[in-house]
């Protein structure tokens, strides 16, 4: 037998690693100096009431012989798809419930999706990104090409038409830079993307975020995009999913490419090697899109991101340069005094007691940045800003 | 782009929806006629009281800050694979907790594994099975070759030590025809891939409706199998999970093939690909292996065997042939007459109102063969049973 070769190209991602095993070293060291984590991209809220509610009232619905629930379609509990198609008309975005596929979550889909296409294409890529779009794609044999994000640039790296790429990675609003592509902008990738032939995977995993009422929340508001792009989303930051495990991707019938259908390509990759989300979590999904749950859950978005401008406040007063936290729960930060990411990170964390990630984790254009993440508690942030402030 | 062309290699398998379609027209063509369905592959028992409450109290613990959970372990939570570990070592079976994994299901992690295998590889497969060995298979660009499932081998057969073998599926208890391999025929198969230097991947979904004490319910407890297996199992039909979803994977760490190390590069796959198995679930799931809940499902498991002992009682007196059904919860009965499998689904069908699944849609050599599911409700068996014994 021979295993896939592949993954001897995968660097090693000790990022997380790393940065918690610096954390240990600090605390291990600094027993009494308090620590200010603003290095983890994970929620902290606890699961709205009416959610947890849904969740426990589907738990007992599968105790009783006339409502237990056994295998669910593999595309996804209706009720679902019916109550995210919803959700995109009220923004006016026409996604069709049939295109929508419910998964337990956005890696899974993003690394997934690898399985529709042949080894043999080029990706291309934003710099800095989340690392999962550049493991898989070279988990798959596939050649990476890079586009990097700057100050210059805003951190939204635009297509060069003479580059060539199959398949495009694009994550608006960015993880880790916090940047967000405009309309006009995702109609040049759009654009590009037909005139190249290439599939767009659009990672939409914190539109929710977004408070620009101009900014685009979906892929699927850009003409043309129906014919070449694929939606990515989850309820891991929208709804504080992230132990919970819920997401889907849109994957429109419209979508044709090399002579092949790829929602029904989808569609049997999906039954053949995925057997649906949980019942039960597919019920409290759909509460997530009622009004009550969108009421619930944009409390504690607008918690994360005062988080985010309490950050960002501060960092301004120490007089160093910040992007994102406004309309993304990442705020991303120049290094003073042309530090590298894991120089700051080391001066920060064992200096003050703040951790951040190093921005160079998330690929060479990161070198110089560091990311910090809002979704802490307020009291960790507000430590954090008042140390910070005095930079 | 150009997309994954080995989809175009894949036969549709209109098996299920195909059986589906038959049972509506005669639905439609027979109103006062009851059905009995034996042919629905899925649990029909509601979940235990014990686990539908941990379900909930999980659920209520995600509505607190002191004890909400973010993002798991991608390899899953330490105290559901001690269970796992703990589980297995009651048969006196060393699986380590550490080459444990917790996954969404069986059919995910089969599907998935494929991911750490070279394209370039021969998969071989017992005929019949469960269809998504091959059509995995196929999706990742393999050859596949077969062998029959006959009356005269038990629907168990063996390795012809000529044959070259890469890949080898086993599914035991067998999903369709019940058969389960004895301990000496696991070890002739585990020397096999000793030999052939081949991965051995099996599939034990059925282990826990074994009820002849000399037979074995992990390939682990056949020596060298450490050395050339992985084990698949799931909660599904053990503990009526099929629409919760949870299920597991045993990559021991001592499995090194062609100089790699396939525990590691699982690891590194799902924690690139995978987020982890919702933290609910995760809790439901360790608590089936607490002595009340295995008591819980062992009632289960009994009462869909009584179900198979009916149905199987009813084919003797009708003077069908049939294996399986005593430590597998499948009947695997032969067409009379030398009916083909389609022919004798729609007289069973349309004649007396019995649906069951025709064996050829789970490989040529079940033609003329027909699986009968035991999952139905014990009112549905007797019904079907009471019809049969006329035949």
């Amino acid at each position: 037998m021979t295993v896939n070769h592949q993954f001897r190209k995968l660097e090693n991602n000790y990022l997380f690693s790393d940065v918690a095993k610096r954390i240990r070293a600090f605390q291990a060291a600094h027993p009494d100096m308090p620590l200010r984590k603003c290095s983890i991209g994970d929620v902290t809220r606890p699961l709205p009431r009416i959610i947890a509610d849904e969740l426990k009232s589907a738990a007992e619905e599968m105790a009783h012989a006339e409502t237990f629930r056994g295998y669910g379609a593999e595309q996804g509990e209706v009720f679902l798809r019916d109550a995210i198609a919803a959700y995109y008309q009220k923004r006016g975005i026409a996604v069709d419930a049939g295109d929508i596929f419910i998964s337990d979550g956005a890696k899974s889909d993003l690394g997934d999706l690898c399985d529709l296409f042949a080894a043999d294409n080029t990706v291309l890529l934003p710099n800095p990104v989340y690392p999962v779009y550049y493991d898989t794609s070279i988990m798959s044999g596939r050649r990476v090409e890079f586009l990097a994000g700057t100050r210059e640039n805003g951190f939204l790296p635009m297509p060069d038409v003479n580059q060539k790429a199959d398949i495009i990675y694009l994550c608006s609003p960015n993880n880790p830079t916090g940047a967000v592509y405009s309309r006009e902008q995702l109609q040049t990738w759009v654009n590009y993307a037909l005139e190249q032939k290439a599939v767009l995977l659009f990672d939409a995993a914190y539109e929710s975020y977004i408070r620009d009422e101009a900014l685009p929340h979906s892929i699927f508001e850009i003409p043309g995009a129906e014919r070449c792009a694929i939606e990515i989303n989850s309820l891991s930051k929208m709804a504080g999913f992230t132990g919970v495990r819920c997401g889907w991707t849109v994957v429109p019938s419209t979508l044709v490419l090399d002579g092949a259908s790829l929602h029904d390509m989808w569609l049997r990759r999906m039954s053949t090697k995925y057997n649906g989300t949980s019942y039960i979590i597919q019920k409290a999904a759909a509460k997530v899109f009622t009004d009550e749950g969108q009421a619930a859950v944009h409390e504690d978005i607008a918690y994360y991101m005062e988080n985010a401008r309490i950050l960002k406040a501060a960092l301004t007063k120490a007089g160093i340069w910040s992007t994102g936290g406004d309309n993304a729960p990442y705020v991303w930060l120049q290094a003073p005094n042309g530090l590298g990411s894991w120089e700051f990170f080391d001066e920060l964390l064992n200096t003050y007691g703040i951790a951040g990630t190093p921005g160079a984790g998330f690929g060479t254009a990161g070198e110089g940045y560091l990311r910090f993440s809002s979704f802490g508690t307020r009291e960790t942030i507000t430590a954090a800003a008042a140390v910070l402030e005095t930079l």
